[in-house]
């Protein structure tokens, strides 16, 4: 065992005793030699001396980390912290100091970077292994980063909403933070939006289109050069006529525009607000429990620290002086500590459920999220794409009310037309002559 | 001779003769017995009689007509008026009595249905071959109609201008007439009048393709929807830049539509106004000679009447009483007949030459506007065709802006986007443990 750490389970003066070690609760301790009598000689931040085996908790092998020297550590650690390097070769930051308390976040922002804002809490088991780490990020638990085994994502190379959305996140303004969850549900509202501003943009594109048609039809009746004669005049009546066709060709686009784009893209799927109210009511319950949950264990947590810090004292006062008095306290201390552990576990039992079925609701809810968002694009680029339809339909029609207007000015004669004008308009066929005497 | 007809150069009063035939100037006879003595039997409205050979002109056989009996006319004619059939079976209205004098117009205008207004004159020659009939209208001298030989047209099968509008016509309103010439004319300016009008309306057009086009480019600067992200989000930005693009290219249809069709169409060719009111002024010009001409002609026909008159009486005079001065009276007479003769055949002679400027100024002019009434049918036949290809051109162009859409569109992956989105937008990829005691 020798080279191994323990951890103070309790604080311990070593000045009463000869080359006695003095440390707090919650210290790591290099255990030098670990004699059988139950006093074992220990290191703590340089300084060896001897304390009571009872005192710590051995850190089991599988957990052997390295504290690393401080030179190797890159840059200064903030008071009480340490890094280890675990045996993956990965560094671990611990408050030696926190004893359970939330950590000051300004140090972790230093070192977890980019995991900002988050409440860290060294949580030691009842057992006190301290490599349970867990964040705490507004009453959830997760394990922390780079802790292993690697978390594994529920859906693998789809970037599902469900892989993505489990922590909070500041606002865009940076003054408060909300949850993913509430990140899923803006983009759901701004999906929204964004369609209804498509159709609005589709309805300023009819509007265009009225006019317009409007415009060409009433040209196509103006009177202007309405005489022309001839064949000349047959094809500038059929480009005047053309003009018309045109305009109904516009017309049909713009209607169509209405019914097969502006119409569906309005209406967006039905009972969307319902939805979403339902969606957010019934994840934002379940994480007020999860809250209740977390204070219920925070609670208990202390209640256990408190039982352990008056059974320790009980047993410090024991080694002064024994009495079967003092014996009976500790046992009773030992029972009402054992019955905080009790509490805690079955806060924590009732905290990990409610965080399950909040997780559950989670992946449920933020799986149909993402499906309505796939419909929504899917539904989107359909009614796009029948714009671009209508669009071509719309340049082909042009065309073919081009094509009578060609072939009458292909067939344009001006001998044709010269030989209908003057059948109609000639003054006689004779020709003079002279007067004969 | 026997069968063949005359016609009486002055007149006679039978009632002085046994069986004497009595007759006007001008009328037709049919010659009964041609005594060689100087004394005639003939045949006049039924009656028969005798009369002096001198005072009759003997109708050549080439012109050997046929006077239809009355019953055959069809209709009963106006008086003084017959009908006369030539050998190759044609009809001839006469006036026997107009004695050169214009024609009742309300009796012709019956007979030579289509030809209406017309002034008609038998003209008859310094023989005296009535044959020699022409139409005069409006002093211009045309033979009459169905006489042989037929005319053949300038340009046969050509309908071309020198050969249909010698006559002058009534005008739209029927109040006045106007010369061939001028509807001509009235033709060239309502050419470009109707050229003009074609311009103004493409102008109009182009008015409409720009105000469409700006309401094109506003729309595509309007923000609406810009917030659509990912695939989806690229898809839309370039149907709203294809907006922008079809603006462009409406913008350039409009541009073009001016450079290239209402530009040529407005700069109608040059001169224009001056060159119509050149042919016009000339044509007007040997118009008034040839009036001149012919009131000459007229008064130099009138003399020669009122000579023969003259002759005629001093003739019968010498009949009764035979004297030397009356001889020498009749010589005079017979001279200034002659001198008379001879100046109304330099009027027409004149006249003739008058006449055949005009004709030969019609025809180059006629032929002047007809080539340039085809240039501008080829013309405006022209710029129609490029309007038409300009159109298509918009059309093509068109279809073209929505190409990038339609890609973007087949690249949409709503897929695609949300792993964009959730890689900027992510919360963090842990997911929560439960808390281990």
């Amino acid at each position: 065992m020798s080279g191994s750490y323990c951890k103070s389970l309790y604080s311990f003066s070593g000045d009463q005793h000869q080359q006695g070690l003095t440390f707090e609760v919650g210290e790591i301790i290099r255990i030098v030699h670990p004699l059988p009598g139950g006093w074992w000689e220990g290191e703590l931040d340089g300084v060896r001396g001897w304390f009571p085996s009872s005192y710590v908790q051995v850190l089991e092998k599988t957990a052997s980390m390295t504290s690393l020297p401080v030179e190797d550590v890159g840059e200064p650690l903030p008071q009480h912290w340490k890094c280890y390097m675990s045996p993956q070769g990965r560094r671990y930051y611990v408050n030696t100091s926190s004893n359970g308390k939330e950590t000051d976040i300004q140090c972790l922002q230093k070192v977890f970077t980019p995991l900002d804002f988050l409440h860290i809490l060294l949580c030691y088991s009842l057992n006190l292994k301290w490599i349970q780490l867990r964040l705490f990020i507004n009453c959830v638990t997760f394990p922390l980063p780079m802790s292993t085994p690697e978390q594994q994502l529920l859906k693998p190379d789809e970037w599902s909403y469900c892989d993505y959305f489990w922590t909070d996140k500041k606002d865009p303004q940076g003054t408060s933070c909300i949850s993913g969850f509430e990140v899923l549900l803006q983009k759901q509202l701004k999906g929204k939006h964004m369609q209804k501003e498509m159709a609005e943009f589709i309805r300023e594109r009819i509007k265009i289109e009225e006019e317009y048609a409007k415009n060409l039809a009433k040209l196509s009746q103006i009177p202007l050069a309405g005489q022309e004669e001839g064949t000349l005049g047959e094809a500038w009546a059929q480009l005047k006529k053309s003009l018309a066709d045109e305009a109904e060709v516009h017309l049909k686009f713009s209607s169509k525009l209405q019914s097969e784009v502006e119409k569906p893209l309005l209406t967006f799927r039905e009972n969307f607000k319902k939805d979403m109210k339902r969606f957010n009511h019934h994840i934002a319950e379940l994480r007020k429990q999860l809250v209740g949950r977390h204070s219920a264990v925070e609670k208990a947590r202390k209640a256990l620290a408190d039982r352990q810090k008056d059974l320790d004292v009980k047993t410090q006062q024991l080694e002064i002086k024994l009495s079967n008095k003092m014996e009976e306290d500790i046992k009773k201390a030992q029972r009402k500590s054992t019955q905080a552990g009790d509490d805690l576990m079955r806060c924590v039992d009732l905290y990990n459920q409610s965080q399950s079925k909040w997780f559950e609701e989670m992946v449920t809810t933020s799986l149909e999220l993402e499906r309505l968002e796939v419909e929504r694009v899917e539904m989107i680029r359909q009614h796009l794409c029948q714009y671009t339809t209508l669009r071509h339909e719309t340049d082909m029609f042009n065309q073919s009310t081009m094509e009578p207007v060609d072939q009458l000015l292909q067939s344009v004669d001006p001998a044709r037309d010269r030989e209908l004008w003057v059948q109609e308009q000639k003054t006689g066929d004779i020709r003079p002559v002279d007067i004969e005497i």
